[in-house]
Formats: C-alpha cells, structure tokens, sequence
C-alpha cells in the first residue's frame, strides 16, 4: 500500500482509505443493484446500508440466489475476548442482529480465546477467560435470538472445532499465512495455526447438519485477510466459500479516522461506562469539527466529515436519515455548536447505554441458552 | 549427519549408527549405574533394559531420585494411527507395561490422530478413525491395567488438550520447528503446530491433579526431536521437562537394520497375522545370516549379528538369556541352521500371537475402560 495506513487482523492504523482498501483486498463494493435486491427480502434498509457503513462484500449475491431459491444462509461472526467490549464492536453485531430478524436466519458466534493469547505477549487465558465472559453479556444484551443463536468458544468446542480445523490446515502453508498476515519465522506455531480455527465456523454448521449451507459474515474489513485464505480452502474440502459483508471502523474519539481500540480507554466508550464517565469522555476527547471561537464558529459553521461526534451519530446513533441530514445542516451552517452537538450525542450514548446495561445484567443468567450443546 | 541414515519422527533410513544418534540428540547412554539403581526398585531387570533395546534417556536419573523421594511419575507414551499395528510398535509399549507394574505408576497413552492426516497427504480422518480403533485392541491386549491406563485422542480430548497446546505453541516458533523436523514454508500449518499436541500429555496429568508430576516417556529414539522441543519449553511454562527411556528400532524382516514398517507388510509381519502368514513371512522374507548351502553352513556358522530371526528373538521373544545365548552358540558354530532358527522364532511368534489376538478379541469390550473421561 502506498498511503500511510495498515489494515491487518491484527493492527488498523494511519487515515484507511476504504477505495484502496476495495482494490488492495479484492473485495466489490455494495451497488445500488444489490441495496434493492436487499430490500426486497428486508423492508426498509438498515441506515448501516443506505449510508455505506457497510460497503464492501464478496458472493452476497450468490447468498442471495440461494436464499431466493429458499436455500438459508447461517451468519458468522466472533469476537476474540481480550479486553472490554467498546461501541465499535457493536457496530457490526447490531447490524447482524438485524440480518438474524429480517432473514430469519442462525447465527454462529464465535469467541477465539486462544487468538489474543497467541498473538499478544502480554494476554494470558486467565485474561480471556476473564474477558470472555464480560464480552458474552455485551453480544447478548443486544438481544440475538437465544433459539438460533449458538456460542461457541475455540478452547471449550475443540472436541468439535480441531478436527475440523486440522482439515483446513492440511491446505494451508507457512508461506501463505506469512503473505496473508505477515508473519515471519520468529511467529510462534500459534499464531501460524490460529487461522484454521477461524476458518471452522464457516463450514462447522455444515457438518454438523449434514447438509452443505451457504455462510455469510458480517464483519469490519480488517478481519478480510482470515476470511479470504478460508475461501481459498473451503472449496478444497468441499465446503462453500462463505460470503462477506463488510463495515467501516467506527473511529476513536480522538479523531474521525482508523478504529475504536479498548486498549486507548481514553479515546474509547465502553458498554460498562457511566453516565458520567460518557459525558465526560465526549466533552473532553471526542474531537471537534467545529471552530476554534463560538464566533467563527457561527460565522463559518463546523466540518461534519471530520467531527467524530457527528460520525458516531451518522455511523451508530441517529438511525433517522432526516434528523441526521438537520444535524449535519445546521453544524455545517453554525447554527448547532459543537457543545450542543456534542449534548445530542452524549444524550443518545447514555440512552443507548443505559438499556444495554439492564439487558447485559439480565444477561448474566442467559449465557447458559446461548452456549452450543456438544 | 555424516554417514548416510536418517532418524526423523518421519522418516528412518539407512543403517543407524546408535552411538552417531546419542551423540546427536544428545540424549545419554544408560549405564551400569543406572541399571543397579532401577533393578533396586524392580528386581531383575527386563531384558531389554540387561540387553540394551533400551538404551538411551534423558533425565532417568532425576525420574528415580524423585521417585526414591515418594514422588511417583507417570508414563507417558502414544501411537499416531494410521495404519496395523507390528511387533516393532509392540517392542516399546511392552516395556511401558513392565515399567507400569513394576513401578505402580500410571500411563497416560496418546492417539495423535490427527498427525498423519496432517503430515501426510494420502491419509484422511477416515483412515486415521479406523486405524484407532485398531490399533487400541493391540494395546490394550498387551495387558495395560485398565484403572491406571488413560487413552487420549487428539480430536476426541481437544477440549482438554488444545489449550494447553496454545499454551505451549506460544513459546515455538517456525524458525525452532523447522530446525527440529526440518519443515520448510510448503509445510502445512497443521504439521507445524502438530509438536505442541505431542507435548501436552507431559503435563496435562499435573494440570488434571493440580500437581506437578514427573513424566516419564518411554519411545524408540526417533521421536526424540518432539519431546527435546517440549523440554526446552516446559520450564517457560512452568511444568518439570519430561525424562525419557529411549529404544532402538525393531528392523523389517528383510534386513537387520532400519526400522519396521507397515507400509511394507511384506517385511512387518501384523499383529492380525495368521500362524500361516507368519509362518510363510519368516521363511520367505526374513534376511538370514546363515551360509548359502547347509554344507558350508555347518562348516563355518552363521552371522547372528545380521540375522534378522535371531535379531527378533533377542529383541523381543527369547526373554531368557541363557536359552538365547544357546542359540547364537549354535548359529555361529554351525550347529543350528537358518530354516531349524526360523523355525524357532516362528514358533515364538505364533504362540505370542495366538494369545495376543484372543486378547485382542476380549478387548473389544474393554476400550470404554481406557479411555479417558473428560
């Protein structure tokens, strides 16, 4: 890549251009074709879609004329417990919660909690195990279907998950994982094995039911790099390619560019933050479009495109297309301060919030129906 | 190496200089001294310990010190199944039950079965399922004591075993496997992650009992490069390096040295053969050191040292040394004659079969006993 920015599993950094991201991962974006095509089978469109948070795919179509030709799809999608659950990682589950209602469809959800251990020094499976827990209670506070919904986590599936993954290993080399990922020889066995664990839950549904179904995941983009080597193999072990779709980040508070990252707690809102805590984080970190002087500002108005509060609005929490469009009027005109738009957003965080939190105590005594019955 | 023969997990050829192999694993002789200190403990001492089958270890002395102390180790052996099992994978696992009674301790036996699938590109799972049943009636026909015998299958006790194998994979890196097995970068990811699976029953018992526990590893010496990589890493993850008593290879029939292969049935003979098919291999295939007419034969002897039949009666089926020491007598005289030698050792050999495979027979009904409850 020429610009300044990397897109890994394992790394998002510098301003990503999501154009050259398009052609440097070989994936298509989502026409116009394809949004109808959608909308026939969902109603209106989640706002993810009509604003391009999701914008890139490989084979919806494909997912689509199977399902057309009433041959349903499962969803796949994961999280690798490391740390607290952030509004970035929501994003993409919210919007495959809305996949699961429209399409009525199963959802695998898988939580790696060996991947963080293998490929971070410092992350042990006393921190997962920690963290895995925390992180199931966000996924079901957002209110996936217990009934279609099936947990599976790497370490407690082996009995299910290894074998499969061996198959899927036997295809792939060390020089391909090293030009995907980049690793070299100083990675750890790991580390080079872990992505045939990631492959498992594309097929792993097909298995167990015996009968070959297609795979889609939503998922934000970084994670590509995994998901094409799999559907380079699947076909070698008689398995479908899974389909993808594929979101933007969700940026930090710190500016309106690369990836929420809980590792920052500062430039990060956690589900788990306060009120208060929220409050203050926007008002301090979230950073402004707006102008230096309230003067100028209502001289000359704010830029929306680089307001990280005004992006959190547009991305996640103002799914209403005219009251967005208002917001973005009268910031661009001067009329809204970046105070006020900051309260906007701040309101609609701790509204979100709030629920999230009852839903995620509640949630506590739901793990058991979510986790996969070997 | 300097001289043409090769030892790898993999692969063995050529005419094996032992003490070249000593040298280069770097593993020690078992000497005089040692031998006293484990016939205190066992009374007379097997054969193959008096003749040096087993002849090589590493860290034996430390496995007796602490067992002196009254901390008992356990024995830790396996089989990858992929094919029959032969009498040169019997020669090792019964010393191992010699070992477990002798010392009352318990054996912990691995199925890997998935390391052939992924080190070999002809072998499936399919092969690999089948053989594993197999090859469990031959070990338990040997007469393991079912209460202190744990099976363990790779894909079947992943949820026990794959953890602990992230746990070690962490600390090997691709640069550490390709030295120890010399795999390249067209090795798959499987059989470069494979050596942390062969590590983890070395301590996955002192992780189920929440002590640590010596290990004690019984093999034929080409396995050597597995369990010198685990101990490099058990320290780093704070479990006691596994000790090993390693044996020498029980040679194909057609010519005393190398290894036994079932790849090559026409040179292994099975622990499912017939008294006939024995009978018929023996004569036919087993390299004789005899002379080539009975008439010189009887006037200058035979060569014991490169005669297959007289090789397996000393490894193996002629436990009494006086009997055996009769026998090279009368070879090397002349005396005896290579079909009278034969005959012998086919006799030895049916009669042990015989009894093996009524055994083996009964332990149709015995595996539920041997495998490990999770």
């Amino acid at each position: 890549m020429e610009e300044k920015f990397k897109v890994t599993p394992w790394e998002v950094s510098g301003k990503i251009d999501y154009n050259k991201l398009i052609k440097e991962f070989g994936v298509s974006r989502i026409d116009e074709i394809l949004l109808k095509r959608i909308e026939k089978h969902t109603g209106k469109l989640h706002f993810m879609l009509r604003r391009k948070i999701f914008f890139a795919h490989r084979d919806l179509k494909w997912i689509l004329d199977e399902y057309e030709k009433g041959n349903k799809f499962f969803l796949y999608t994961g999280r690798a417990p490391s740390g607290p659950i952030h509004l970035g990682h929501l994003l993409p589950w919210i919007f495959t919660k809305w996949l699961q209602d429209k399409f009525g469809v199963e959802l695998w959800f898988q939580f790696p909690d060996e991947e963080k251990v293998l490929i971070k020094n410092n992350i042990t499976f006393k921190d997962t195990e920690k963290y895995l827990h925390e992180n199931m209670l966000d996924v079901i506070a957002l209110g996936f279907d217990p009934k279609r919904t099936h947990f599976i986590i790497d370490t407690k599936h082996a009995n299910l998950m290894y074998k499969e993954a061996c198959e899927v290993a036997k295809k792939i080399t060390f020089s391909m994982v090293k030009s995907s990922f980049g690793l070299n020889e100083q990675a750890n066995i790991g580390s080079i094995f872990y992505t045939s664990m990631q492959a498992v839950p594309a097929f792993l549904p097909s298995i167990i039911k015996g009968k070959k179904t297609p795979c889609l995941i939503p998922h934000a983009i970084d994670q590509d790099p995994h998901f094409r080597l799999t559907r380079d193999i699947m076909p070698k072990i008689g398995q479908y390619k899974p389909a993808s779709i594929q979101c933007s980040f969700l940026p930090p508070l710190s500016k309106a560019e690369g990836k929420m990252s809980s590792s920052e707690a500062q430039t990060s809102i956690l589900t788990t933050d306060s009120p208060k805590e929220v409050e203050r984080k926007i008002r301090k970190y979230a950073f402004s479009g707006g102008k230096d002087t309230i003067e100028e500002h209502k001289k000359k108005g704010g830029n929306p495109d680089v307001d990280v509060s005004f992006q959190y609005l547009r991305m996640f929490f103002e799914p209403d297309d005219e009251k967005l469009k208002q917001i973005e009027k009268d910031y661009k005109s001067g009329k809204l301060l970046t105070s006020e738009l900051k309260e906007i957003l701040i309101k609609k965080i701790n509204t979100f919030l709030t629920e999230h939190q009852k839903k995620r105590e509640k949630a506590k005594k739901e793990i058991d129906k979510f986790i996969y019955k070997n």
